[in-house]
């Protein structure tokens, strides 16, 4: 065989959302795309706010020496320090620049926490449901994930994880404001974890991380508040992405943050650079880099997909469809009508409507809607998942 | 230990490379930066191509929809399409699209390759003095390398390979123009290297494949031609960057080319294209791959480059220094006066010149000067190596 065994296994086992996309493509060339109502992918439609666009042509068009030159492996001190402050006033801590590591976006922070910390066979929790990428992430670097189930509401199951952490633990990652849920885990929730962390480090002797997944920290309605995990447990590590943020999520570029009071910080910070190096990132683009440093407080207006959620729960819940109301990120996940949910997908299939099972996630017998698409979207699909629904019952 | 095992072993035995920049940051505080001939980093300072900031301001102004949205995890599909067509104008050969897959450079383009390709246990071939990155590269996925010295002259040692290739023999990775002796491979060395690997894939009944690293491949002088690895040999694959060719090395683009002839070519593109995608890539940044597709024929003036090759080469041999001229890329791989090249290197430090010890590149008795820097630091930098040289007679 030419290539590689495990990356052949994973082939024959693709990521069901690029399968629905593939789908989509082929029914928006047969139907033309406004007859094809695609909800399989997070690509936010939402435009990145205009002072974005306004520093990157200043960037652009400025004379520095070496502008498009090799940055440390680390990232810019200046735009780490930039972070590090945000951080700071957020939420009350000391982190410094060298807290701070570039990254090729939360999936690349990710790569290179997991390539840093993890021995063969070390276990790592993952949460039902989950981002279809972190198996990968994991097992990349020869972890083994542990699944547990959240609860109905998507809570934490704080009983269920403490019965899952052993001695191979090393650590368990979190992703609030969730996709595919929505659910932002409760201040009240966070505490309840990082306790039972603090418990169990101290029941085996040995340190449990908290890697928390944060791309969609700033995506959250109704006045809610993501809590800070770095104020909540020392052991912790930040994975941040401005993907959403700032709705650049093709220019790769987001952060590692390493709590200051972690144990053995400035070991793993050295690792978290050697791997961002030699996982052949090198370093976050250089050009990103030089531009988020300036955009500390700059947002997409949350407003515009607070009234996307707001049309496509309306809709769907007119036309007895169950689901938890998000209170971030921009998915709906969604019960199934009938138990297996890949059938029912194909339904909405026949109606033109492109989600992704609950099955991609760990979780069967839900659907996952990525509403970050036109609001005519939303509003012209309605019908289709009315017609669905009726045709189960 | 918080850190995996591996990472902290790697991290006590960190780049001689960096450590000889970290001590330049140190000089440079001290006497001013002026002061300090840095010549350890294969940071351009050559200003990019005229034609690379008109299309980064012109695409920076430009209205697209979703300019900055996640583009498919091979990159764009006009893009790969122009780097075929370049591809096969400069080689005569017929890949497609399909062949091309976008990298964030050419360390990115590798580890997505190495993670297709090897199994635990994996051999690969990695040819003495190498670029200090490549063992990562290869040991990051469970590969065990087996190191070959070149010969004298730095050209293929093609019965040094022949006996190194054995049962367990994955592949063999080589960089021409090369980092860091500036060897050119010729057409014939080339050739002997293809028929072995034709012959010992006979001989072992299973496919070897050439890895072509080839950042450095458009700078070249003397009217040398680079021959085309893709043209010698079918189970061919490039690594390519943009860093050096358009002098953005910051910017992390690049791409893989997969020859159309190899053996499961297919299969080895999906592989490369999942492994884009699970590493944490996802995939190169979109605004780079919208400008690479219109500057396929642009380059930064080889002929700035070519005037510090010829300084440095007539100040060093003047003063007695041996080495080969180099035909491409920018390094000069100098013999060192005495034996221990480490000792010599701090000889050089003494007189504020950075260079990297050989020891760093596998090959003890020389070091590497990186001539991509001010005409003024070479030339104010020959009476230091003149004192040096000196010193040790």
């Amino acid at each position: 065989m030419a290539i590689a065994k495990k990356i052949k296994a994973s082939m024959s086992n693709s990521s069901m959302i690029r399968k629905m996309f593939e789908e989509g493509a082929v029914l928006k060339k047969k139907y033309g795309a406004d007859k094809v109502y695609d909800f399989s992918l997070g690509n936010p439609n939402v435009e990145p706010p205009a002072v974005f666009k306004k520093q990157l042509i200043r960037l652009a068009e400025e004379q520095i020496a070496m502008k498009h030159g090799y940055a440390p492996n680390a990232g810019f001190a200046e735009t780490r320090q930039a972070i590090a402050a945000k951080i700071n006033i957020t939420y009350g801590l000391k982190l410094t620049a060298d807290h701070i590591v570039m990254s090729c976006g939360a999936a690349g922070a990710l790569n290179v926490i997991f390539k840093s910390l993890l021995d063969p066979r070390d276990e790592v929790i993952v949460l039902k449901p989950f981002f279809v990428e972190y198996p990968f992430y994991v097992t990349n670097y020869g972890g083994v994930v542990k699944f547990v189930k959240t609860k109905d509401d998507f809570s934490l199951d704080i009983e269920a994880i403490g019965k899952a952490i052993g001695r191979k633990t090393k650590a368990i990652m979190i992703n609030s404001p969730n996709n595919p849920t929505g659910r932002v885990y409760s201040r009240k929730n966070i505490m309840e974890l990082a306790a039972l962390l603090r418990r169990k480090s101290r029941e085996y002797d040995q340190t449990i991380y908290l890697i928390s997944d944060e791309p969609y920290n700033e995506i959250v309605y109704d006045n809610i508040k993501v809590p800070g995990v770095l104020q909540a447990y020392a052991n912790s590590i930040v994975a941040y992405s401005y993907s959403k943020t700032l709705s650049l999520p093709g220019e790769r570029i987001g952060y590692i943050a390493v709590n200051p009071k972690l144990h053995e910080a400035h070991e793993l910070i050295t690792a978290l650079i050697l791997c961002t190096r030699i996982l052949g990132f090198v370093h976050a683009p250089a050009l990103m880099q030089r531009i988020v440093v300036k955009l500390q407080n700059a947002a997409v207006d949350v407003k515009i997909y607070k009234k996307k959620r707001d049309l496509l729960c309306a809709g769907l819940a007119r036309e007895g469809y169950q689901f938890a109301k998000p209170e971030g990120a921009f998915y709906l996940f969604v019960k199934s009508p009938i138990p297996d949910d890949v059938a029912f997908v194909k339904m909405l299939l026949k109606k033109n409507i492109l989600v992704v099972p609950g099955s991609g996630f760990g979780c069967p017998g839900y659907f996952r809607i990525a509403y970050c698409v036109d609001d005519k979207t939303i509003i012209n699909a309605i019908p289709g998942f009315a017609e669905a629904i009726r045709e189960c019952s």
